[in-house]
């Protein structure tokens, strides 16, 4: 059985999309920072790279240790579950080959039909979190359920259905935006780290979330 | 000449201590959770240590890597610049033998006598942070300025006076308490990873602060 794992790029404080996301700037003013390990060859001065300008995986361009980390990511990935957030703002930038090549299952309350572009399918889930959830483990079948964003892995935490999270912490201090962890949780939630990776300009984190 | 440098615990969800701290309980609800990579022994099962149980330094019981960390952390300062928080929580359970044996700058509102015991100092600076930074610069020579806390280290951080942080990951979420970086700074702040120590329980990530 695969797991649930949220994997997400973070400020050291905690961000994970500057202030003031919409649909055409989806990581917000300046959150773009944090998807540069994704594209920044280590020591090379590469303009920044825009999650919006993604098309298919061919633009993913990296060192070594980060392009592994981004391999494993997809790898291991048989479902993605996405909030309507992340489907919003991607679905123009994806293009007719999204990277995802797995199915993907999108919590929202607009009803919509399945779309399906290139080797990946959008399946809208509209009666719930945990209606998402199982039909993305039946999708994924021994591979990983991988989600990411702010809000559905808050949700995931608080009904205690998340079991791991790769968090990839950038060396920044953003100062203000979309905070993954929120005051709001007020729970304390036990961790046991299982891997750290130091890639340039970035640490991964693996944790795995003790129930 | 040394560098100012932040050494400090923190929760994966940016707590330094837990909610509901007091003079009593300085570390808050919850927040003596953040130490225990200081005082427990990989795998073994020792009961949780408090911030207020040490005596001196000989308390410290830890792994071989936390327990060169901890070494590192002792070695590598000259002097200590400490909030009042700090100092009027720390006063009581450190006894007669601080573990620090350096000088100590405590930025305060309330004059008080130069306090000696055993072989640390506190000198209580009543002038301001800038006055405190640089009365200890003079005091520790080449070696560094270690600070902690949040309140000091936001202030340096805003007035651009911080060097370096050491920041101790530690796998867990406490959900709410004291948080290290406040939405009120909205100041965006490049750092450069240094070095990343991946040790028993927690991750000791080291910054620069970019200016």
């Amino acid at each position: 059985m695969g797991k649930l794992v949220l994997a997400v790029s973070m400020s050291l404080d905690g961000f994970i999309a500057g202030p003031n996301h919409s649909v055409e700037n989806g990581m917000g003013e300046g959150g773009d920072r944090l998807h540069d390990w994704m594209f920044q060859s280590e020591g090379t001065a590469l303009p920044n790279r825009s999650a919006s300008e993604i098309d298919g995986r061919q633009s993913f361009k990296s060192d070594t240790i980060n392009a592994d980390v981004m391999q494993d990511y997809f790898d291991s990935t048989g479902a993605f579950l996405m909030g309507r957030r992340w489907f919003d703002h991607g679905e123009g930038p994806w293009g007719k080959n999204p990277p995802f090549n797995v199915p993907v299952f999108v919590v929202t309350h607009r009803k919509r039909e399945k779309l399906v572009k290139g080797k990946t399918s959008f399946t809208f889930v509209t009666d719930g979190l945990q209606a998402a959830v199982r039909e993305a483990k039946a999708a994924a079948g021994e591979k990983n359920i991988t989600t990411g964003g702010s809000d559905i892995p808050r949700q995931l935490l608080q009904a205690g259905l998340l079991d791991e999270m790769l968090l990839s912490i950038v060396p920044v201090l953003l100062g203000r935006g979309i905070p993954l962890f929120d005051k709001a949780m007020r729970k304390h939630i036990e961790l046991e780290k299982i891997s750290v990776i130091d890639a340039p300009g970035v640490t991964h984190i693996r944790y795995k979330v003790l129930k």
